[in-house]
């Protein structure tokens, strides 16, 4: 049994790729059988320089990384509006939310507030365990900090009040169906 | 009449902005008035060589321009997803398809089979004229090409299919009021 169990965590663990592998990976199986179109929006650059070669692509010289000012992922699953942002830690007990930024939850608000859905995928790559996180458990251990509320959200509270994404081969981290539960417990 | 006419024209012209400040601003005013959550996406830039100068920020010394896998804009609106594409055109008098990229029809064929909205936002600059044109129309006239149909899209056609926007001051490009009505006709 113990044998078994090692089998089945090798070919499913994370075996070193980024959360944004899988997550991307699991956007293109989304994408080629129709099911959503969601796609990592690319990082902004500021461009102070670029170079224009002869006979070949231009050059970008001087740039400079920026702020993103919303978050990782949006797209559209069956008329929703879907918006979020990914997250790894190295923690084996809980989500720093130092993770977060101020920009992030403004925007996820605003999402809210137009009826799109929000949340975070947050994996806890020691334990090769994903998790879908409403914006809404997010939003209020983020107010809790003012009033003297610990700075990061327990493991335990990721097991009683979000969706867990059981890894797979294809789709890698199927979010959506995480998220389906999601929705239907809104909609309850 | 006519200096009154001259007079509007000056106020309301473009002056030399692009289509994309124009939507930019328009995109502002509509997050500052919690009307939408609306953002142009990145450039995607493929990034070769960064320096980490000490006590500064990092530079970006070579990268390249990569080709965006879908449109220009995205976001929420009261639920719906919206996806678009900006485009300029100098011609007084049709709209050349050339300006559309298969990839961003692609994109837009897999929005639409999501149920999100999408179109494009057509400028002709020359005559200070916007439209909102649905994608279905510009679908038609796309897959029109094969079978030896015009090349272009004539301004009469986005008189009679597609939906005028009126140039104003804040917004700017008040194209949320085009879409509505775009939405309404749908749903008829
Ligand atoms: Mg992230
Ligand atoms: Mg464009």
């Amino acid at each position: 049994l113990k044998a078994k169990k090692k089998v089945k965590n090798l070919s499913f663990s994370n075996r070193g790729k980024t959360l944004e592998d899988e997550i991307n990976e699991t956007n293109l199986f989304y994408l080629n059988h129709q099911i959503a179109v969601i796609h990592k929006k690319p990082v902004p650059i500021q461009i102070v320089k670029v170079e224009y070669p002869k006979r070949s692509a231009a050059v970008i010289r001087e740039a400079y990384f920026r702020t993103a000012s919303t978050t990782d992922y949006n797209g559209v699953w069956n008329g929703y509006y879907i918006d979020f942002e990914a997250k790894e830690t190295e923690s084996k007990t809980s989500f720093p939310l130092k993770n977060v930024h101020h920009h992030q939850i403004k925007h996820m608000e605003d999402v809210i507030n137009q009826q799109g859905i929000a949340f975070l995928i947050v994996r806890f790559s020691k334990l090769d365990r994903y998790f879908l996180l409403p914006f809404k458990i997010l939003l209020e251990a983020w107010n809790g900090i003012e009033k003297g509320g610990p700075k990061s959200i327990p493991l335990k509270m990721f097991e009683t009040s979000s969706y867990e994404i059981k890894p797979g081969f294809n789709p890698r981290i199927d979010y959506l169906s995480a998220m389906e539960k999601l929705i239907t417990n809104k909609e309850k």
